[in-house]
């Protein structure tokens, strides 16, 4: 294992730490118990936007931090669920008065430790909703979940729902578009090799030079089924097709296309995908108004990629285009 | 090699493709012959920026034209000069009247092809200056260089001189602030693992899993010597040296500092890189005013970093700060 790190049980500090440093303008580093807010949290009567789950996955959710998408966000240890005694505390620090969601990737750490934290917080006063991001169609259930994971899906609803908030949308109003962004996203995912765990020091799998995974999830976790190397055209086919059947997408329909790198590949090759994505999308009469390419969820230095298909509304596009203002996704004033 | 691509000869034209659709409201792609230039290219009255070389290090060069920065890209086979014929094109698109600067990475294909563009240009009647760009401080002679190689500075010329060009400076303007940049940034890499180019099939060098290359190029060429593996703060001690070193920067100096990603590390270890960094820095009582930390010019799928440091001016300063609206990188209006 070669990896830039110091000590394998000091990497979430380290990088959280250069990470604030980097970031100073946007974003502000609480070390004990770790988590991070919008440099002007709370921002108040405004509802707060609270994420989390393990790291491995920069730039989310930490990344993402900022204005128009998340308030907070909480980074367990490497592939390890935050603990309720991160959450809450963020979860308070977020709270400017119109209460907090908060965004939960479908994994049995994270929905508990998420739900203990949501009942302490509203103990405290703080009025907290959950949504539940669960749009990875590889599998039903999974190493580390119950029913299907959440995924590249979750960059989606945290940016569209951050903009909901950012306008001025009440509690209920901002859990209900990121439940809908939710219920009209997919995503699967390939693995080309694997990813290896710090603290463990060997690689979480094996691929031979000739074997992919398709399917995975962001730890590693099995997918499908692992197939022979195919080209690049032949593996997004394999990834889109149970994507769109899974979201019935018809002639007509208008989309977000985003392709996401898994950390270990390079960009030209996520642009190679991308162009075969939407030469089928075209073909099914699916329009592509919006775009995303590049490494937003990771499982450190995978080499992979992933697709997630978000069928849109007006509403939706009008939120995506308002200004998000983040270390890793950034545009307007 | 597993690499999502298809046919090894098409890696760029197909990713170039992507790329055009992916960020079709910035740029324009021309397919022969090949090069990229912001949407709204000529912009009158404005001097036109131009830079390019081989593919394979993305999001340099194509991902940095829009507003603000470049005018066009144009990218060769990957780590292979552009031909004179792409850039001569380029050129002429580019140009509003004001001129157009070239800024040439220093390798000995870029420099003669670009050379022989801007004589071509001129004929026609476009005046046309040149930077060439040389921050590596690892080797003074290399596999495709006579003196010091280009790397992780181009990204900073190419912002800095790009504002300058927004805001309407003139062509002898815009030439020298991108030289007073080069002439103030110092560069150095690592590699953790070797790359392998697509038609080349095979890695195009070799490490054992117990060592690293300290001063790689971003061809994967030799640096100053392999050593065996140390932690992230060892490494980033043995970058920095000789960066400031030959900066000589000093107590009192304001600087950018800049730890890039070789295209196969995960952004958490750039940032305990960048950590390290910021404390050696603060050490010597120089202070870090503008950060960029990920992947900008990249090895296709190395693991390893580069850092560069850029000793700032309060003009420089100003510049970085101005909207730049390009796919790779954006801020402001």
């Amino acid at each position: 294992m070669k990896k830039l790190i110091n000590d394998p049980q000091s990497v979430v500090t380290e990088s959280v730490e250069g990470f604030g440093a980097a970031h100073a303008d946007l974003v502000e580093v609480h070390p004990d118990p770790l988590f991070i807010t919008r440099k002007d949290a709370p921002v108040q009567g405004k509802v707060g936007l609270v994420s989390g789950g393990g790291s491995g996955h920069e730039p989310l959710h930490a990344g993402f931090v900022g204005r128009g998408m998340l308030d907070a966000a909480v980074p367990g240890a490497v592939f390890t669920s935050p603990t309720p005694d991160q959450i809450i505390p963020a979860t308070l620090a977020v709270d400017g008065g119109a209460g907090v969601l908060h965004i939960v990737k479908n994994y049995t750490g994270d929905v508990l430790n998420f739900e203990t934290a949501a009942e302490m917080a509203q103990a405290e006063g703080v009025e907290v909703r959950s949504v539940l991001i669960n749009d990875d169609v590889a599998v039903e259930d999974s190493l580390y979940t119950a029913g299907r994971r959440g995924v590249g899906g979750t960059v989606l609803v945290e940016r569209i729902a951050g903009a909901a908030a950012e306008r001025g949308d009440s509690l209920d109003a901002v859990a209900a578009i990121a439940q809908r962004v939710n219920d009209n996203v997919r995503s699967m995912g390939v693995a080309l090799s694997a990813c290896t765990v710090p603290h463990a020091g060997v690689p979480s799998f094996e691929l031979t030079e000739q074997e992919i995974e398709i399917g995975i999830g962001i730890h590693g976790e099995p997918g499908r089924h692992r197939i022979a190397m195919e080209n690049a055209d032949g593996i997004t086919d394999r990834l889109l097709e149970p994507i769109l059947g899974d979201l019935k997408a018809s002639n007509g329909d208008r989309v977000l296309l985003f392709v996401n790198g898994m950390g270990g590949t390079p960009a030209s090759e996520l642009y190679i995908v991308y162009r075969r994505a939407r030469q089928v999308l075209a073909e099914q009469g699916v329009s592509v108004e919006r775009s995303l390419v590049g490494n937003y969820i990771t499982a450190l230095e995978m080499q992979g990629a992933s697709i997630s298909v978000l069928k849109l509304d007006d509403e939706m596009v009008e939120l995506w285009d308002t200004p998000v203002w983040t270390p890793a996704l950034r545009w307007g004033v």
